[in-house]
């Protein structure tokens, strides 16, 4: 099985050469990360994308991700820190116009989105959003793997410190969890040649009959 | 690229038929989800497969999802509601055990482990985890799309009995998302044939030079 085979490739890549992404291979990852499913479809985050190298030694700096400096691209993903009346109004008439449709006969799904979503706390809807864009980064670690592209899920670092350095305060965004991408150093990296370690599949999974 | 194909191939199903899942399809989606990448390695969560209908009847009982009962199988992802040393302990065993080295050599690892996650309270410990179950799911979702197995990720559930109902308590987890997977019924489900929407390419992702 594809997905299998990929995921047993694929691991946190400690080291990363020079090697850059091509612009055809980074697109991809990011189309398949865009079909996600998202919770009522509608998708409360969203993804920037840093190649710059003095910008991701800027982010970097001071945490103990050399791969934010080190890998090829860095995605960033940030879920919006509060989800509005405006939010749902974009994507109900996004859906109407992609489907043909009028947005009349979207009324009853839009009264459960806005009773649905606008009356929990911020804080909540943010809790919400960030899982989303964890759903989402499942995806992009499977597509990056599938191209053979290396990856390192990372969140230890400063949101404040990338929420300011991309400017996501003003866009209604916080940081919440990151991606480099890029090629693994095999020379480099010990961790290229350690067996991956995850639960048997019967500490995982119980099944209740 | 076969992970595009197969999210595009998916929707979330509204009505499923009444074709059981064969249990050989269930456990290569149960392995591909085990394989997911989880922060530090945890994997601070736990799948539980229901498949007797009455149990499903009994879950899905005044929930708008009726795909609870109606489906073949139904996967909870539970997250633990604390870490504890004992988590970590078994964790750093079962690594050495995994790779043939004396625990010893994961001391440092270990004490990162103790020193980062033990600190911090429960409640942030039980989001980190359910955000981990969120990329668990998406990878479940794909893996089920490759083997053309329908899905529906469900949030609207009552968690409360969900976790009475499957004893989750006593072990320590708190359902937080599922996933009913079975075969879409065809005539019966308007929403097979809709367009999927998504945002656009250049709405989804910013780009930082």
């Amino acid at each position: 099985m594809k997905v299998i085979e990929n995921l047993k490739w694929r691991y946190a890549t400690k080291k990363f050469s020079d090697r850059k992404l091509s612009s055809e291979d980074l697109e991809k990852i990011l189309e398949a990360t865009n079909l996600s499913a998202s919770s009522t479809g509608l998708q409360p985050y969203r993804i920037i994308v840093v190649e710059d190298t003095a910008l991701r030694e800027k982010l970097g700096e001071g945490s103990f991700n050399g791969q934010i400096a080190q890998s090829s691209h860095l995605l960033v993903f940030a879920a919006f820190e509060k989800i509005t009346l405006e939010h749902i109004e974009t994507y109900i008439s996004h859906i109407a116009n992609e489907r043909g449709i009028p947005e009349e006969a979207l009324a009853d799904f839009k009264s459960a989105l806005v009773g649905g979503i606008l009356p929990r706390p911020d804080e909540e809807n943010f809790s919400w959003a960030a899982r989303q864009a964890y759903l989402a980064l499942g995806t992009a670690l499977i597509a990056a793997a599938e191209l053979q592209v290396d990856s390192t899920p990372m969140e230890g670092f400063d949101t404040e410190k990338f929420d300011s350095l991309l400017n996501l305060k003003e866009k209604g965004l916080r940081s919440v969890v990151s991606l480099a991408l890029g090629y693994r150093d095999i020379e480099g990296d010990v961790f290229a040649s350690f067996k991956k370690v995850r639960l048997s599949l019967s500490d995982f999974v119980s099944f209740v009959k």
